[in-house]
């Protein structure tokens, strides 16, 4: 892990950009602590870091508001990221099915997502290897967001993952729906109620498999991108309470 | 509204009992305030205040923490109350119904409920009416909790009502599910995804049916009575957004 530039924010929030072997990562770490402070890994859409850094910066300040550091890495084919042609076609038969309002068929969500979560998950974890190895970060660790289908997986492969707070969606391989069940680390799920890319019945199915003793489902009227801020407040009170 | 007794609870928290009419009633209050606390309605099942009140006296301490007042009333054929004889049989009904576990008819469904909701309703009316007259006492109102067909049609017949915390249920009538529609107020409703005395898929049903532009659903693991501590913070923090 190298880092390549350093900043403050107005708030103190140091936020430092880093490249992990060929992998660009964001980290954020509030301006002082007294313990090493747990940490929640921020996950996003395939969309690029740059693209999403609007939202990730804030989602990190009221993590590192509450104690926490928060970090990112780019997902395999986004950003500057070499391109996966596979992956690409995929999301342009995924892009034509939902604008035609046809359904999306189980090979384009496989084609899809699965190299995707096979790939992201283990860099996910070497991340983990290097940010836990840094002074002034601890655990327990929180996964939050991005890809339902890599919070699966992360949560069940990696025993670090102590909580975590995931975006239901439909765009689910069935078999990561099957993986669901064993993960069993408490889940704080979020479900836009009139989410225009996920079928509501199937993400309802999906938090209903989960293995996980303690899970709560938040579903807030809106479409995919509508989460209340509110919704926000309260994923961030999950984590206080489940990491600190 | 006439005070019959007045105690000091631990905390400080001002517990008065009081009948308004024939109807039994409880008033809690901060020890002190400097402006008109607004006040949360505390709904409950039909089982009698008495039995009931270990569960509304905690919940009454919450709100007042926050700065609340809170009140509720006994349910009409309730606890003192004269009986209800149809009430009764329908109630015994749905017990010989939910034992047997067999489905309980929409016939069991209307006599238990709407005659409750009709008479309650006003009830609740008139008990605002006197607890708005009150010194300490002002707006805004919150309905929080009980027989959610109560809180729809409160929610949908009195205006002074400006926010609701309801608990997502199956056996309401379909007249109300209907009235549901016209609800406008925020709603924060709370669902436990193994109640075993509601249908996850119409309480689900119901939560799509409120008309409310601000609503949000949250699911917790678990049986009727198992709602977890973190689900009340989060319905005292939906009040103090909306309320205060």
């Amino acid at each position: 892990m190298r880092f390549t530039s350093e900043r403050r924010l107005d708030d103190g929030v140091l936020e430092r950009e880093f490249t992990l072997g060929e992998i660009p990562g964001i980290l954020w770490t509030p301006a002082s602590a007294s313990a090493p402070a747990p940490l929640i890994l921020l996950g996003h859409p395939p969309l690029g870091l740059r693209r999403m850094y609007p939202r990730l910066v804030a989602r990190a300040r009221h993590s590192v508001a509450r104690g926490f550091a928060a970090a990112t890495i780019e997902l395999p084919g986004s950003g500057d990221r070499p391109r996966w042609p596979d992956v690409e076609r995929a999301r342009a038969g995924l892009r034509r099915a939902m604008e035609a309002g046809e359904p999306v068929g189980d090979e384009i969500i496989d084609t899809l997502v699965l190299p995707l979560v096979d790939t992201a998950v283990p860099e996910w974890q070497s991340a983990l290897d290097a940010l836990l190895a840094l002074p002034g970060i601890g655990g327990p660790v929180g996964y939050s967001g991005g890809l339902i289908s890599i919070g699966i997986r992360l949560a069940v492969a990696e025993p670090r993952v102590s909580a975590a707070v995931l975006f239901a969606g439909s765009l689910v391989p069935r078999a990561l729906v099957e993986e669901a069940r064993q993960v069993t680390v408490p889940l704080h799920v979020l479900l836009q109620w009139d989410d225009e890319g996920n079928d509501r019945q199937a993400s309802l199915d999906l938090f209903d498999a989960f293995g996980s003793e303690e899970k709560s489902l938040h579903a807030h009227l809106g479409g995919h991108t509508g989460v209340p801020e509110s919704a926000g407040e309260a994923a961030a009170e999950f984590f206080t309470r489940h990491l600190t």
